[in-house]
């Protein structure tokens, strides 16, 4: 692994970070906000509980060393940072390591400190401006409930699933920043007392809890990526909830797979935590069994371990963990589904997200979704306000979470929140056409 | 059907337009040019055997009385001109209709002329920016035919295929214009001799003989399109060639779907064809048996009569019709794709791309790719050289084509071509990570 400067865990800002935060100075992940006294959507980092502006950072002259153009930073989307590539963002991450390190307070605090704007204060938009999106399906663990589920439970998963990431492609439009509201789908779905399909609200809306990573233009166009060379296109990563409307869902799939049962919505966390500041935290994943072909084998520690959690807030505030489980626990990792998703000759474009499809562990409490906890409804959650779910009803808010640490490493890299409450579906009009 | 200045069959232009030509003065279609003199990428319609520069066209201010900005004919793309909507496409189309008017010659020509390039000199571009793409699954004839081979031949169809619109979402960085070459996909595949997949390059390439529109940005967004609301939000139709590695598609598509058997291109003509100048060619669809949901029902001629053609060309220059059929045989129509694609919340940016899915029709000769002609493979087709095909191999071109005519509208509507030409696998690297 390459030495990266801004990882070093001794580093302390001169920014006070509380010590439990999710954006200490070894993390600077990417986002765009805007605020009321500004209300155009810029660049900026997370340090602690402040956006560091980088259009106003890049008024001081301080990041003139950097071959960026200072309009790079006046976008409403990363999209034209991330044309520098992989060096050039980490040269700017350890470039705003140092203005923000104690050891350098005396040169820069001055200057970078009015850049500083408190989270509270600022609204977060959708980070990139995505070219397109793939969901992949990657924990074992979810397919195997899956199929369980629905399938042959001693054949539950499909021959394919061990040879390869098997994904499909998604529709960039749906995916929303965290905070906007998911408005409850109607759709063609089967009643118990309905042989034939009505068109309804969903009955079974579901969150999906996921990781996404971001691409970088991968160049030259139709190439397939080696999983070694996998990381170089790798901007970073999101947290990401793909909503599912499971009875839609169960009626639409066949052939062609999911559809509205997913386009109605997904939810995207505002800040691109780099691979970079990830780095610290690969491991390598379980032993493959059958063994994979040669452009899916993966020399190094291709995993990375990460805390993940979904919370369910009833509308009265009460909390409820639903889901604590680890992204370590994948089956496949981020370089082999490139690898796999390029061999075709596959174009990516700047901001093409890769999904980690639904993360869920081995163990009870580790379901990355409700289908699976609940075993489609039939086995209800209790919430700690003590009703119940099968699946979110209105006014429920699910928010994700996520947090890398590991004792060698003192330092904790994290999401922040992917979140989004529950609205009523639209109402259905009586009269036809 | 609302009345089309530009659409009148009397018109003819001063422009010399031969008889079959596909741009007679009631088509104009919209693309985007460039040219040896001047490689900068700018709007155009189709008209003849030229493209008329609306760059060009736009400086002689016989554009100015449309509340069109000059730079919108500057683009690489036509989503900003699609920012004018309907109406303003309309608006320009029928001016432009009057400035080529032979009745208008005295006025209009001294000055158009100058603004119109040969095709032949000209290169022609991807016509938009595609925000997100679906492909529909919408032909009977196709289903039918393809469910028969891989399930029940008497339950050939899925219960859900009569009920709603199946489609999935593709790829948007894998369309390219016409005229790109095709290069056989890697992939995963069974052979005969080993029972595990192994990758190699497809031996199964196909086309899809389909038909794609394209929206404008759909407002407010996440609201459901009524079917007598959809034409408002179409601006026109391209042909579309689905290429599809079958062999690639039947290892990877449960349950998810098709994706890398897909995504490794797809062609677009490149000329957009207005839904206003196929207005002309409406007919009824065939009565759906069983009835369909009130959001699905339409009150009006619904389908578009367009006769569709695939021909095969060997490197030496030989070619072989594959393919005839006619649009107007899908069992699900455009207002119905549309009404299903946003019952669920979706959102549409400006060019979003509805392909049809394979458009076969009832007869031998009709069926709209190869796994139905040849029937996976089993019946190889003969070409005029004397040679056969059961799927196509590197050399070959496959070109789409599609024009609409009848009898009491004297005028044909064409779309030019979508062409591909298919190149060897890239090379299997002999080396292991």
């Amino acid at each position: 692994m390459t030495s990266i400067a801004a990882n070093n865990p001794s580093l302390q800002s001169w920014v006070n970070v509380e010590p439990n935060s999710d954006f200490p100075i070894q993390n600077l992940p990417f986002g765009i906000i805007s605020d009321a006294n500004d209300p155009t959507p810029r660049v900026a980092v997370a340090i602690g509980d402040y956006a560091l502006d980088l259009r106003a950072a890049a008024e001081t002259s301080l990041l003139d060393e950097l071959d960026i153009e200072r309009d790079t930073y006046e976008q409403a989307a990363l999209n034209p940072l991330m044309g520098y590539k992989k060096m050039g963002i980490r040269a700017l991450r350890n470039r705003l390591s140092e203005l923000l390190d104690n050891q350098h307070s005396d040169l820069y605090q001055a200057k970078i400190e009015p850049c500083l704007k408190p989270l509270t204060d600022c609204q977060l938009h959708l980070p990139v401006s995505i070219s397109d999106i793939t969901d992949f399906y990657s924990s074992e663990h979810h397919a195997q409930r899956v199929g369980e589920l629905f399938r042959d439970p001693d054949n539950a998963l499909l021959p394919n699933w061990k040879r390869m990431p098997i994904g499909y492609d998604g529709r960039a439009s749906a995916v929303n920043v965290s905070g906007i509201d998911i408005q409850r789908p109607l759709g063609q779905i089967k009643l118990p007392d309905n042989p034939q399909p009505q068109l309804e609200p969903t009955r079974k809306l579901d969150y999906e809890l996921e990781l996404a990573y971001i691409t970088f233009d991968i160049e030259p166009k139709g190439q397939p990526v080696a999983t070694q060379d996998a990381a170089e296109h790798i901007f970073g990563f999101c947290l990401y909830n793909d909503w599912s409307a499971r009875d839609i869902q169960s009626l639409e799939y066949q052939p062609l797979g999911p559809f509205l049962s997913k386009s109605f919505n997904s939810t995207l966390s505002p800040w691109v935590v780099t691979l970079d500041a990830l780095e610290p935290f690969r491991v390598s994943g379980e032993t493959q069994n059958p063994e994979v072909l040669d452009y899916l084998k993966t020399p190094f520690n291709d995993h990375l371990a990460i805390d993940l959690a979904v919370t369910h807030t009833t509308p009265d505030g009460i909390d409820t963990t639903l889901t604590q489980t680890n992204y370590s626990t994948m089956y496949w990792s981020m370089s082999q589904q490139l690898a796999h998703h390029t061999i075709n000759n596959c174009r990516f474009n700047a901001a093409s997200v890769l999904a980690s499809g639904t993360i869920s562990g081995p163990t009870p409490g580790s379901e990355g979704c409700l289908l699976e906890k609940t075993r489609n409804g039939a086995n209800p959650v209790k919430l700690n306000d003590g009703s119940t779910r099968t699946f979110l009803e209105d006014g429920d808010t699910i928010t994700l979470s996520g947090r890398a640490h590991k004792e060698e490493y003192s330092v904790t890299i994290g999401f922040g929140y992917a979140a989004g409450r529950i609205t009523p579906a639209i109402a259905l009009k009586q009269d036809t056409p």
